[in-house]
């Protein structure tokens, strides 16, 4: 019986990671019927997260109503994995682009939904919280969040107030001192695989505020107020952590989730690969399956394939990625634990038409893999 | 010790048959250090046969001065192979579209060098003639090298001439009393990979007239002039053969070649793995490494991969296809033996970026196979 561990990431664009799972195990069957296979998907850009830790893990949603980026109320949800001893929360999923509709605007939105995500787990006795980024239209420096977890921002009149992206900049004082005390006794796991700091010219303003809403002339307005934010922080909190990579992610939610929670920033598909226990998987397998849409020197960084490759490495397990086009050098690829790579392209078709037969291609590419496996 | 037979067709356009061995051995050798490797090279439509026999089987290449497709003498060549028991003739080294440049006329060209070639190698004893079809711009229903091997053409005055294309119709009766005798005792095997006709509109004249430079004005000449050949030879010699596939192969050199030499027309591929020994060859080996430029329906017709595949199949010898493109049914490919196929595009490219990186593309995709396998 042969074992197969499948790990793809998403094609962008044209497959999730679940999409690929589906083709993958589907042909793996069609050859192998005795093939024992067991996947983990991984989610886009923090979006999806919970679903795919409940598909590897098993788990409870749990759905709970929380403030959405505008105030208002929203059906929001979290994942309880681990024998209930550990959260997944997406910040998509109380504070996501979707959300506010064709009404984006991050000088007002706030990630107060996702502090209240997080309370409802603490009161749920979670030992741990994976925090999946991105995909967010707030640019609040995770203070939205931070104030429904017990933080107090106060201005320059001594009031207490709930900073959005624009009037980050009134914040003269903060008040650690009747944040939840609960977060003193528990990891929490930032998932964030960017590293731009929290503002400057490649911070989280300037570099992902127009996909957010903001225009030329409130950019500048958005940087201000987070670089306020970082000194107000390293003045009354003595925390320096504006410079460090991933600060910036999601509206500076990678800064406020290390401020206020001592979270650490973690490659997401590590962070996927230590909840599964995935070296402890490997152990128990005769190939890892894994992919994604492009391959290139970003992908070096420790993206999924060469994150899940380093381990399977040290296992000696053989890695066989799939991806949409192969644009890296393979040698560091070979190097890092990839054993053979393909790419779906079974026509020479630029991407403008080959994305509409990705599904069919990767079936293809996979079925003649599994052929030669089983030879 | 892993044991390979390489066996590919030309890429059509970018790499030959030669370019393709070269590459997949260089990748085997890279990851097999102790790999045994065995190459069979197959010419692309006739062209380069003789030196792919020799490459495959070693042996003599015999120079020879020819009359060439004008009546001027050229320097040309023909292989013997199997201790000088089999010749191999290509057509293209006496007759080829090379060796009247600008001046291509079907009217007017002659295949009477083909015949010397062979006459040539019954000189020296062969038991056996490969000819190679292709690449050629007479149109003389191989009449021209009938004269050179004896057989007489005369016209309505009762006068010996060599017809080319256009005189043809001139012929009224066919002699055979001085065909060179050897001819009789000797094997004579035609490697065909079309199947028109000798004449009508899926002919000789029609379909491939245009490219040896037959204008609309004079194609009905020359498929008249085939089909009166036609008529005469059944008249005279009682031979019908005008219908059988392949036939109109090369300016009716098909046609000539079953008429005058009692040739047997087989596909290119299969004359080669004759020739070679295949069938015996696959009792000592692991893979068979094949590919061609496209895989298409065309190619289930018994082209290079299919040919291959199909012989490896009844030994048991997984068979790995690497393509240009896939652009043909796999699970029919798959019943007549091939285990995996694989495309070389590693990017999502059109044919007009991508075949510059042909070379490339092959090795990258050829080594991820090597090292599964190596697995």
């Amino acid at each position: 019986m042969t074992k197969y561990l499948l790990v793809p990431d998403s094609f962008k664009g044209t497959m999730s990671s679940m999409d690929v799972i589906n083709i993958m195990d589907k042909t793996i069957r069609k050859h192998d019927k005795e093939a024992h296979i067991h996947s983990i998907p991984v989610a886009d850009g923090g979006k999806g997260s919970v679903d795919a830790f409940l598909y590897a893990l098993g788990g409870e949603r749990i759905e709970v109503t929380v403030k959405g980026p505008y105030d208002h109320p929203i059906s929001s949800f979290y994942g309880l994995v681990d024998q209930g001893k550990t959260a997944v929360v997406e910040m998509a999923a109380a504070a996501g682009l979707p959300l506010v509709e064709d009404n984006k605007n991050p000088l007002k939105t706030s990630t107060y939904g996702v502090g209240e995500l997080i309370v409802h787990a603490l009161e749920k006795g979670v030992d741990k919280i994976i925090l999946a980024l991105g995909g967010v239209p707030p640019n609040d420096g995770g203070c939205g969040m931070a104030s429904a977890l017990g933080v107090r921002f106060l201005n320059s009149l001594g009031e207490v107030f709930i900073p959005v992206g624009g009037p980050l900049k009134d914040i003269s004082k903060i008040d650690l001192s009747e944040l939840d005390e609960r977060l003193q006794n528990i990891q929490v796991t930032t998932m964030c695989d960017i590293d731009n700091p929290l503002y400057g010219p490649n911070g989280a303003a300037y570099i992902f505020g127009p996909q957010k809403g903001a225009t030329p002339s409130t950019l500048p307005l958005l940087d201000d107020g987070l670089r306020h934010l970082a000194k107000t922080v390293k003045n009354d909190l003595d925390l320096d952590y504006a410079h460090v990579p991933g600060s910036g992610a999601a509206g500076g939610m990678g800064f406020g989730s290390m401020v206020f929670m001592k979270a650490k920033l973690q490659m997401g598909i590590e962070a996927v690969l230590d909840a599964v226990d995935f070296d402890q998987l490997l152990n128990q397998v005769d190939y890892v399956f894994t992919g994604e849409g492009q391959f290139d020197s970003q992908s070096l960084r420790g993206k999924v394939v060469i994150g899940v490759a380093r381990r399977a490495k040290k296992k000696n397990v053989p890695v066989i990625a799939l991806v949409g086009q192969i644009r890296g050098p393979l040698d560091e690829a070979y190097d890092l634990g990839v054993t053979s790579m393909f790419s779906i392209n079974t026509k020479a078709e630029d991407f403008s038409v080959s994305r509409f037969s990705s599904k069919e291609n990767l079936e293809n590419v996979m079925e003649n893999i599994i052929k030669i496996l089983g030879r």
